[in-house]
């Protein structure tokens, strides 16, 4: 077994302590990544604080994780020792369901294994990334390119991909009005991705705060939503809004922005349940529709796409010892606009 | 102006009473149809009750309009007289928006011209089929087929668009499993449109009460949800769920019973919002979405296709005199499974 530091909650609302712990051997198909850097996802805070229920500990968060090959294993062709990699959101799934043979392991039938906070095969509880090292089999592992930084890149492996997968899956294009709900972790990189895209872009806030924020990353426009006469501006008016927000809140006065056949894309996930009026949905013939990170394929691809396209995430990057401290920040939106940890502090 | 019978309520919650009016003159693109039968629509009550706010009265309810054409505008060249025409939710649009010009005036951009408690632009209430005549513009009237008798299609301008125009435009047809909650004016046309389309149906019921009737409807299967073992058996397990309840209800049990990008459907429209849970949401890219009747063209479409299917309505024929007593009974879920007004009784 391969003994491993980290930071975890040893217990649900408890603070995060220095932990040692092991990880398994490296098999054929695996690789052990020595890591440089993990993100801070606003989830990490939900599960370790058992927002969502079912959390297992003790628990070391961190789904956002680059690093460096430090080992591979017999059967291994895809990586080479020395190659920038990263880990996701999960590290394993069925691998025979339709959803996995179409590259689409997010929405495994027999669900898939988180990166931490999941018990795996072997009956172990997965670790995350707010640790030293980790061994993932390669499929399970992405390419980091070159072009971008460490740091900049792991919050891409969620927070990216959460925003890249629904805009690609709804076609989301030069031709769309996109609203982006929530300008925080995901809602700056659904920003950038979908400027990118050759999207119109409006952030939508509640207050004032955030428009020089928004204008900056290539947002079009900024819409305060509690303004008066907002709600008739912006009525029927967008094709799409991607809504990132993961406090409960209003979706009624955001089905009322879109055109009719518009959908509403939840990527952000409520600890409670909101109330929905089904009236604005029917007479628009408007859609809610969530979706959750993406595939292993399409996360490459979102890599890919970043680095041709410049794109890393606005991230503030801090040693391990001050997490709970970014927890808190993180909660109170204090944040442009991921924390990463620089694991070189771990040491 | 034409002098015109009908029943009306006289203010929100009052019972229905014995009403004349005036209806306009038949204009060079008009027709006057003698109306012979109308469908009693669970809408009718909400609204002459109030319960969707902005009612006008008085009232005469009625959007499910069967007649015989009695009188031709100058420039009519669509009817002649003697032919059985039908009037079903809207009676004008704008004509010129985007949405009238691919013929889903059901999404008018101005807003459609509704066939009651509506302000038409020479500023008169509109007034429904609860009446002995109506005067409408020959674009938006809709063709019976002569193999339908005159009740059983009656519902099919409300409660048979409805249903029929969701199931065509999300492409439900013979590899898809569809659930319809709601056996009542709505689920039962539902249940024998898809069965027409060639698709799987299950009914999905709180009750064992309505097992008989959905399996004589066509059913191929039908659950009870509240039963153990039901969440389990049912979930990922429709393409589509077709929801046609009008009281406030729990989305969050029939999105699960969906498959990953599956679709709940919302044709009905309570009173009052229902808490949406974004998660089941998000874990398989589910959707909600809503729908509304059907634009003209498709509606005539529907009349046509339930021709040629031999699909009706199942319906119990009244006199007026009984609307009130009519009203409880829909209420009550005491229809099998709509009532049908024939006008004779008015006279």
């Amino acid at each position: 077994m391969l003994q491993t530091k980290g930071y975890a909650a040893m217990t649900a609302k408890a603070a995060l302590t220095p932990f040692s712990f092991e990880r398994r051997e490296v098999g054929p198909h695996d690789i052990l990544i020595t890591i440089t850097h993990c993100g801070i996802c606003h989830s990490d805070i939900h599960q370790a604080r058992d927002g969502w229920g079912g959390s297992l500990f003790p628990m070391v968060p961190g789904h956002e994780i680059v690093g460096t090959v430090a080992r591979i294993g017999a059967e291994v062709k895809t990586f080479k020792i020395g190659d920038r990699a990263g880990v996701g959101c999960f590290v394993d799934s069925c691998r025979n369901c339709s959803a996995c043979k179409e590259g689409q392991e997010q929405y495994c039938e027999a669900g898939m294994l988180f990166t931490y906070s999941a018990r795996d095969q072997a009956g172990q509880i997965t670790q995350g990334g707010y640790s030293n090292q980790i061994v993932v089999d390669a499929q399970y592992a992405l390419r980091i390119p070159q072009t971008l930084s460490a740091a900049g890149a792991a919050p891409l492996l969620c927070a990216g991909i959460t925003t890249y997968s629904p805009l690609r899956h709804w076609g989301v294009g030069k031709y769309h009005k996109l609203a982006v709900v929530g300008l925080g972790g995901l809602g700056h990189m659904a920003v950038k991705i979908a400027r990118a895209l050759g999207t119109e872009v409006t952030v939508l806030s509640t207050s004032e705060k955030k428009r020089q924020d928004a204008m900056r990353l290539g947002a079009n426009h900024f819409e305060i939503t509690s303004q008066p006469g907002t709600l008739t501006k912006l009525q029927r008016h967008f094709d799409f809004i991607l809504d990132t927000v993961s406090a409960p809140h209003d979706y009624t006065t955001l089905v009322n922005f879109l055109k009719t056949d518009g959908t509403l894309i939840l990527v952000g996930a409520p600890e409670q349940p909101s109330p929905l009026e089904p009236f604005p949905l029917l007479l628009q013939r408007r859609r809610i529709a969530g979706s959750i990170i993406g595939g292993i394929r399409e996360t490459q691809e979102m890599l890919d796409f970043c680095a041709e396209h410049k794109i890393e995430s606005d991230v503030e990057v801090i040693p391990i010892q001050q997490v709970n401290e970014a927890y808190e920040r993180v909660l109170k939106g204090d944040v442009r606009f991921r924390f990463v940890i620089d694991m070189a502090s771990l040491r």
